[in-house]
């Protein structure tokens, strides 16, 4: 196994396992969010305007820990600098 | 084993944990929304408006957790851009 | 081990394990909602219809993240791209 | 070890696994709807008929995780297509 | 070892595996339902012959994964593919 | 190691862990049962022939589950097929 | 390490490993109907005949489980079909 | 290493581990009794008498399971079969 | 392997799992807060201002720990040290 | 390695895990009798004499599982079978 | 590898990964105080002002736990004495 | 690795590990009884000679199981006897 | 790899996790206390002097045991006698 | 690897794992005995000075496990036998 080849394997992995496990909080803290403001809705519908702003900005708030997970796997996959360095050394030798 | 074969292998192997592992917790996570829901309409039926919408918005962002794995998935399997390099190495060989 | 057959035991264990894992969590998600379902059910019979309704939906949702796992299984067996790519190599030699 | 022995023995254990460990999850969440709809029962015998026809549909509902795992074991052992193209290569050798 | 003890071998451990781990949540299922079972004849002594129907119906779909294991481990055993072919090309060498 | 001690050797401990493992839920289904049959005597004393009734099925339904393991594992000790073949090959060598 | 030590060492570790495992789950389900039992005592001290036969019917089923762990335990210490067979080889070479 | 000492090790580390895994359970289950017979016997003074034979058998039952382990501990330390047979197996090489 | 591709790997795996699970408890304790957001503003709508804010607050120092995770993903990545020596060493050599 | 080594080493270990793991269940099933009694008496202060009488032997009872565990340790280091029996070969070497 | 190599992966490593685990329970503590808050502001909205400077506190407190863990990241990464001395070791060779 | 190294090292490793995770569950136990003791105080705080009293004797029990692995631990620090013999076999070699 | 590296590697390794690990629990019990607290709070206005006095006597006493560990690291990290023993050794080579 | 350098490892290993892990439980511990004490503080403030009593024992009884397991770190740091032993023999060689 080649350099090259080491580092493709490590990305791809990576890249996958960070997706793959970096969502699986964030889903269930939305969907303990969601639940909560249907059980508040129907506790007390006067409030569902405030229940459904406060319940958006927790669901981007809790989006965003998702978010910086798949961003991480993008970088990992379509900007690896590691990639790039190993591919440069490769091209100029 | 050659520099391809590993590379196929690791990329069918991440894909698959990534949507195996990946879409579990959206599934628990949407299970409990839904349960929220019809728990919420059997004690307030007046809201199921209210309650319906709230519950599709939250379903479609817990959802989207599920597909970034998904995406993630079809990316390592149909665009791999490692497994693009290798083939292009191997083809100008 | 020749190529070949490293990524045909590939594909066949991780398509038994994407659809043997990936297929719990949708079920206990549905476990949940059917039971929420038939607790309301009991709670509030004259809520029938909106209860049934939502609870449809609510499956139809969960179940497909049971099929995403389904669709990457049924690819890497069917239509695994990588597997095609050693064939053609094989054939072409 | 040749090529075959390998490819049989993987698609033996991930036959078993696949059956063993993805039937797991559809008892629980069986056992789950069914608790419900007893416990619903005994609150509200009159809706009887509701109750055990949402039921019904919930349960195969959630079967059909269980029949997926169950499928994939059955294709892995009777209709394997690396195995048949493994058998095919060594006939025509 | 040869191959047809590592068949042999593998197929011993997945059907032993298969019927000891695939019975383990049909047999918690199982005891859930009946537990709720006798809470809700405890509750509502009237309707036991609809709980009692239920409560079979029930079982007999929970048991029907424990059957989808067991299955699988006889077939492993005692009408092995893999097993028949690795003895059909001793026999035929 | 020659193949019929490895058969031995595999045989001997997934008899073991199919019997040590597989009737661990059988047990706790068990305790669920008995424990809510108690509680449902002490709650309805008069319904004490149904509830007897119910519970003897749901534990002989549950024990099926742990004699499938226990069947297995005798099968494997006292009537193994590949063991049985192995022992023919080695007599008839 | 010659066959014989080798079935030795795993009927050792098996033996050891279904017993100490094995009665696990019936300790924790023995535990859980006579903590039952006794509740129910306090609750209804008249219902005391049948409480404490119901308990002792049950823990009976429950402690099967263990005795089913325990003579697979004594058959492989003191009943070993395989270590039966290998002094016979042994002996007879 | 020779066998006897191998077969020393593995009685050794079974010997420890049987008795120090398998005495958990029971000693939890009987906690959960105690602790039940003293929430009972704070709640009914008067049932003492029959709280506590039946807590007395019921414990009896449980270290059943305790001793099981024990017993095999000492089989495997004091009267080994397998350990004398290699001892014998010595003494009249 | 030279050291530049194994300081690489460590790096691309490392920076994906901090991200990856160091993501994980922010967004389960986010969702609990928001969840008790909600919950507290159905119980008590006239509090909301205060109820917001200090939300708000609380999400910001949850946030606070994921950000660390990240921040130390994005060092590995594009400002490591080790990785800088090392390239710097190479191109002095 | 000789054999004394190894198996002072092995007797070393198990000696030190069967200790400290067995020591774990009796001290949560201890803190959960005492804190049952606890409430008990906090609960009837009357039938202090009998809440501490039944707590006293139900310690006893759990108390000797920790035993068993000690008392295979202290075998294991003060009076191992399969040490004396290394010993007494070396020495009659 | 060199033991440069190696330190510098030691160090990457953990570095990650002490800061990827050690926030977990920061962020979960801090989520539950946050909920506790807001249930409490909820229950008694006139004590804010006690109820939010407790808080505080109390979130300082924890975050310094996670501090603690970034701290020694920090340390490992850009003051690691055990890395200068391997550099100077490697300049004044 | 000579024998005394060996010998060495996995004392110094159970040690540790004993009175590592022996202590867990007696601290778990003993915090379970203050918080129950402190409870009872607060609901009856006329009876607290009789719940200090008990809990005193309840802790010193419990902590006894620390103290076995403590005390294993410093026996295999400061007198262990395999390394006495060790030590006294290099002495007179 | 020399034995400075080898030692060096071990501490940094052990400094991250005695840290990352053991930071984990006080962070947890703190948050549960600040929590008790906060809900006192609610509670009982009055008596504020007395929880906030309890909590911070409280919360110093589980920060201490996080300060252990964090001891720990540092003595590993810049007071490692074994470290230093071994620049001496070098040194005075 | 030489001998020191062995022993030097496990004890800096042991060391950190000991107190890292041996902490959890006390602080756990720690944690819920506070928050009792605070629940029970805002239930019964009459009370205050016999609560706060057995707090500190009770804090000082887990204290003492936490204690017990920095005890064995600082002498496996500070006066490890072994070490000292191992120290002697080379300087007396």
């Amino acid at each position: 196994m080649d350099s090259m080849t080491i580092i493709a394997v490590a990305s791809i992995a990576i890249a996958g396992l960070t997706t793959g496990f970096g969502t699986m909080a964030p889903a269930l803290g939305e969907g303990r969010s969601v639940a909560a403001a249907l059980t508040s809705l129907a506790q007390q519908p006067d409030a569902s305007a405030t229940i459904t702003r406060t319940l958006f900005v927790g669901l981007a708030m809790i989006e965003s820990t998702a978010i910086y997970c798949f961003v991480v796997s993008m970088i990992l996959i379509f900007a690896n600098p590691f990639w790039n360095h190993a591919i440069a050394q490769v091209a100029g030798q």
